[in-house]
């Protein structure tokens, strides 16, 4: 089903024959053992390439986790934390957009049973922490650093899966990476201020003039912000 | 355990039996037939308050799920949605501030047995479903506005969360309303700008004078506001 150099065939037979089955019979009333069985292997080597029935739902979340993590740790510190985040969640993208055919079978099938959604949303935590717990190290010398970081790691999760649903939804068709990268961009803006209005290369090409806003001091900072791009906007 | 005009005793005496006996057996060892038999009760009874063992060291996240539903439709159109929401984690919070003992003794066991802290995800996913449902239909006339409800979403919960789980593990010492209400100040601060520096009252209070902010038009917006919150803060 999904192939690579690092993965031996018997695993991916084991794969291919669970996704055989599942629409076949039913997700519950396949067993492990009918799964090895259509593989050609036994009971035994399907245990020692995965845990559970559940987990050959998700075969490439624990390689996904690793290097999710490596690629964190990886990180220069002299990068935006905001960025690197959002980089990593690129990655986990990459894992559902490269077999679109998988993920959308996968996709609906999770939806069908309660049990590998509670499973899915285990795997999600888990991106989740490795997210916040980069962050709270990047984070260190703010204030509220362990709570800046949670907050952050969970929107860019949030908007990750925003994106990878719709796509998922709509039975893979369209560009998962645009959609994923507007969504981050939307985390990002919020995070990352300094990229303003969203058209940050428009501002960053404009002459070096001035712009002049006067505010009665009990102006909400919203109201300021928006005249500011509006001021921005015009010509 | 936990004491209410609404609740049947039966209900209360299977919390309680359970809670006796998880720690005395270990959660896995502890049957729905022993819990049931300490409560002075049949099994079959067990079933009707509970739907498994699991929902039992859970007993009120249906009825506060369904308060924090009721809560979020019946806000005014005019309310700030991000204030609606941040009021609506508050009241699953009391959920736990209300009973420290076994809101402590809970965080305890669910730490030690993989299937809660699964089953705990899927509460706090529901929380996080119905918070982004409510802001969907805020944010209709908006852009973006699933992804922004989404995002916002994962963004108070796992605000709730990080000081939920900071009062928990302190066992239950300290104000969990001031911490939560911290948490949320800082999520409401990154999407309801116009609280500006966290301090409202001030600018509010101020004379009705005249900020002038003269910036190069290639000036970080991050920057721009900064320099109007000083200005601000400045007498």
């Amino acid at each position: 089903m999904t192939t690579g150099p690092a993965k031996p065939p018997i695993r991916d037979a084991l794969v291919a024959a669970a996704f055989q089955l599942f629409p076949e019979r039913g997700y519950d009333q396949t067993t492990v053992d009918d799964i090895a069985a259509l593989a050609g292997v036994g009971r035994r080597s399907f245990f020692r390439y995965f845990p559970s029935k559940e987990d050959v739902v998700f075969p490439d979340h624990e390689r996904s986790l690793a290097d999710m993590t490596a690629f964190l740790a990886a990180g220069p510190d002299d990068e935006d934390p905001v960025e690197r985040v959002c980089e990593a969640a690129r990655l986990v993208l990459r894992l559902y957009a490269d077999d679109p055919v998988f993920s959308v079978q996968r996709y609906r099938l999770t939806k069908q049973v309660p049990g590998l959604r509670t499973y899915e949303l285990s795997v999600v935590r888990r991106y989740e922490s490795a997210l916040a717990h980069y962050l709270r190290g990047r984070f260190a010398d703010r204030p509220d650093n362990a709570l800046r970081a949670d907050v952050l790691a969970a929107s860019v999760v949030a908007a990750h899966n925003n994106a990878l649903r719709g796509w998922l939804r709509s039975d893979g068709e369209g560009d998962a990476a645009a959609a994923v990268d507007h969504a981050l961009d939307f985390v990002r803006r919020t995070w990352s201020p300094d990229t303003g209005d969203g058209s940050p290369g428009a501002a960053a090409t404009e002459p070096d003039d001035v712009v002049v806003v006067i505010a009665k001091r009990r102006t909400p900072m919203w109201r300021v912000v928006r005249d500011i791009e509006s001021a921005l906007a015009d010509d």
